[in-house]
C-alpha cells in the first residue's frame, strides 16, 4: 500500500465506530494508500484524516497533513485536541443526515404537543380519555441554533402551523421565523418560548448553557402549560442535575434528549425514569456511514479537482 | 324566542357533545331562534340542523329545513339516518381540524418510522442501544383517501422526504405523490406501501375495508421490516379480530388506531396491550368546538347572503 502509490493518503480514525465503511470509498480508488489508525506504516503518505473522536495522537506526526475531515456534523471531538494542526477542519453537511434530524426534532415535539406520552400511559392503564391540546400556532416552538439543522427543522415545523423563533450568534432574517441572536437576544427569545429545541454545537460559549438559569427564563403560562425541552445538540450543553431540578419544580413539563453529558447515559441517572422525558441513545441523526463516507469522498476528488473546501469550521468559534 | 323572530332558525342536535359552544355563535345573532334537541317548541322555526350522530327524530316534522350541517369532517352519522329530508348535508371543512390531522399522522408515522415505541421501551430497562432505521425516502407511505386530509398529510410527509403514494375513488394528479385509483388500483397501491395511513370516510363502499384479505396484500419485505397499519378515518373501516391476527402473523408489525368498531374501545380489547399498538381516543383531529361553529356559523350567514354552500357532500357516494 506505501511505496509507489500516487494519490494523497488517507488516515481513519474512527473513534470506537467502525472504520470499514469509512474507508471504503477510498479503497476503492486506484493508487489510494487507506490507513486504519492506529497501523500507520507511512506517516508521510497521509494527507487527509477522517476522524471521530480521535486520540490526540492521531494527528501528530503527518507531514503532508492538507485537511482534516469530521465524520459527523459537529467537530468538538476534534478542536478540543491538544496540539491540533494549522489545517482545515471540514464537517459534515449531507441531506440525509439534515432529514434525519429534522425526523427527531418533529417527532418530539410533536410527542410533547400531541401528549403522546400520556396517551401511552392511558393506554397501558386502558383508558378512554381525551386530553384538551392546544392549536399548533399558539404553541412557540423555539429553536436555539439556526444553522443546518435548526433551519431545515423550522421549516417543517412552520409548514406544521406552530409560532416559530430562532436564536443564533450572528443576526439572521429567515421567512416565517422570529430571528433573535446573541447574547442579548437570548432572554426575549427564550421568553417567548414553550417548546425549546437545541441544536447548538458544543463550544466555549455554549457548553452548560443549559442550566437552571436558562431554564427558569422559560414561560410557565404557555399553551403547553409549561416549557419543554428537545435537546439534540450535545450533552456538554446540558446540566443535568438542573434539568431534572427543573423537572421537580415545574420550571420544565417535559424534556426529549438525545445527547448527554456523559454517553452512554448511565443506567444509574435518574433520567431514564422520569415519566415526561424521552431519551434516545444518540441517535437523533445518525446516518449511513457509507452515505456519509460517498460525501467525504467527494469532498476530496472536489479539492484534489483544484476546488476549494467547502464546509469548514473556524475554530475561533468553536463549531 | 319562537314569535317575533325574524331569521331563520337552528336546532343543535349535538349527541353526546356539549351543545353551548355550537349554538353559541348562532345565540349572538339578533333575533335568531336558536333551539337544543329536544328542546323544539316551534319545529316551523327551523331551517338549519346542526348535527353530530343525532337521533334519527332530530330530522323529522321539520317543513322549512333548508340543510344539514355535520359537525365533524365525516357525515357518516347523518347520511345512515332513515327517512334522511332531502336537503343539502354539509361537512366540515376546517384549517384548524386539517392541521390537528396533520400533526396526528405525522407523529404516528414517525413514531413507528424511528421505532419510538421500542426506544421507549429501552429506556424503561434503562438501555442505551441504537437500533438501525431507514432513510425516510427508502419507506413508502400510502395514503387511503386523499381529500382535504390525506392532501395535507402527504404535504408534510413529501417534505420529511418519505415515498408517498395515495388512493382515492376518482383519479387524481398530485405532485410528488404516486396517485393510483379505485378498484383496479388498490392492489398495486397496497403493493407498494410499508405505512397505510387510513384517511378514508365510512361508506357502504368502504365498511370493513380494513380486513384480512388487505392487510395481505400489505408487503412484508420493506425497508421497516414489514407493514404499518395507520387509521384515522372511521372504526367502521377496521375488522378488529384481522388486525389483531394481522399483528399475530406479521401481517403487520405496527399500528396506530385513533377509531374503532365500537367507541370508546371496550376496556376488555386486546388492542390495548399490544406493545407495537399506539392507541389514542378518537382524538386525532379534535378541534375547538367554538372554532368549528364559527366556520358553520360564517357559512350559514353566507347562505343567507344568497351565496351557494359549500362541502356539501354525495349521498349517493355516502362522503
Ligand atoms: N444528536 C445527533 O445525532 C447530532 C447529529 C448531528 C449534529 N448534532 C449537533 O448539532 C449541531 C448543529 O449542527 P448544524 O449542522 O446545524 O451546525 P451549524 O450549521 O454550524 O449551525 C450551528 C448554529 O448554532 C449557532 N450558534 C453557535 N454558537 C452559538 C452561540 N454562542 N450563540 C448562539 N448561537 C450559536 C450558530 O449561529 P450562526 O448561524 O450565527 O453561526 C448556528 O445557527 C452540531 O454541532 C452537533 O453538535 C447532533
Ligand atoms: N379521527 C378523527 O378525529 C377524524 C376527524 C376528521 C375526519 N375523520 C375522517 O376522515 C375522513 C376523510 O376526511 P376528508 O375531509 O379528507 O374527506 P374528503 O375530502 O371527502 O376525502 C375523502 C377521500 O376518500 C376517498 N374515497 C372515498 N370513498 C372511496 C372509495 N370507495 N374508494 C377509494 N377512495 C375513496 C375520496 O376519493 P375522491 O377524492 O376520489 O373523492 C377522497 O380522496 C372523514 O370522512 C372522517 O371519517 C376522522
Amino acid at each position: 500500500m506505501t511505496g509507489a502509490a500516487s494519490l494523497p493518503g488517507v488516515l481513519v480514525a474512527a473513534g470506537h465506530w467502525d472504520p470499514k465503511p469509512w474507508a471504503a470509498p477510498f479503497r476503492a480508488d486506484p493508487e489510494r494508500p487507506v490507513f486504519t489508525w492506529p497501523n500507520l506504516p507511512d506517516p508521510a503518505l497521509v494527507h487527509y484524516v477522517l476522524a471521530w473522536a480521535p486520540p490526540a495522537e492521531a494527528f501528530l506526526g503527518l507531514p503532508n497533513l492538507k485537511a482534516i475531515f469530521s465524520l459527523g456534523a459537529g467537530v468538538d471531538h476534534i478542536l478540543g485536541k491538544a496540539a491540533l494542526p494549522d489545517v482545515p477542519v471540514v464537517r459534515v453537511v449531507d441531506p440525509d443526515l439534515t432529514m434525519r434530524m429534522t425526523e427527531w426534532v418533529v417527532l418530539q415535539v410533536l410527542m410533547h404537543h400531541r401528549r403522546q406520552l400520556a396517551y401511552l400511559r392511558q393506554q397501558a392503564a386502558h383508558r378512554w380519555n381525551e386530553i384538551t391540546q392546544p392549536v399548533a400556532r399558539d404553541v412557540r416552538v423555539g429553536l436555539m441554533g439556526l444553522g443546518e439543522l435548526g433551519q431545515a427543522s423550522a421549516k417543517v415545523l412552520l409548514s406544521l402551523g406552530f409560532d416559530v423563533a430562532g436564536w443564533s450568534r450572528t443576526p439572521k432574517t429567515l421567512p416565517g421565523v422570529a430571528c433573535f441572536s446573541g447574547v442579548d437576544g437570548m432572554e426575549p427569545f427564550l421568553a417567548r418560548t414553550d417548546i425549546l429545541v437545541v441544536l447548538l454545537p458544543a463550544t466555549p460559549a455554549t457548553r452548560g448553557i443549559l442550566n437552571k438559569s436558562l431554564l427558569a427564563k422559560l414561560p410557565r403560562d404557555g399553551a403547553l402549560g409549561g416549557a419543554v425541552l428537545i435537546n439534540a445538540g450535545r450533552g456538554a450543553l446540558q446540566v443535568e442535575a438542573d434539568i431534572l431540578e427543573a423537572l421537580d419544580t415545574g420550571a420544565l413539563i417535559g424534556a426529549s434528549l438525545d445527547v448527554f453529558e456523559k454517553e452512554p447515559l448511565p443506567a444509574s441517572s435518574p433520567l431514564w425514569s422520569r415519566p415526561e422525558v424521552v431519551i434516545t441513545p444518540h441517535v437523533a441523526a445518525t446516518s449511513d456511514a457509507s452515505v456519509l463516507a460517498e460525501g467525504i469522498h467527494r469532498a476530496i476528488l472536489d479539492f484534489e479537482a483544484g476546488r476549494p473546501l467547502k464546509n469548514i469550521v473556524d475554530p475561533k468559534q468553536g463549531y
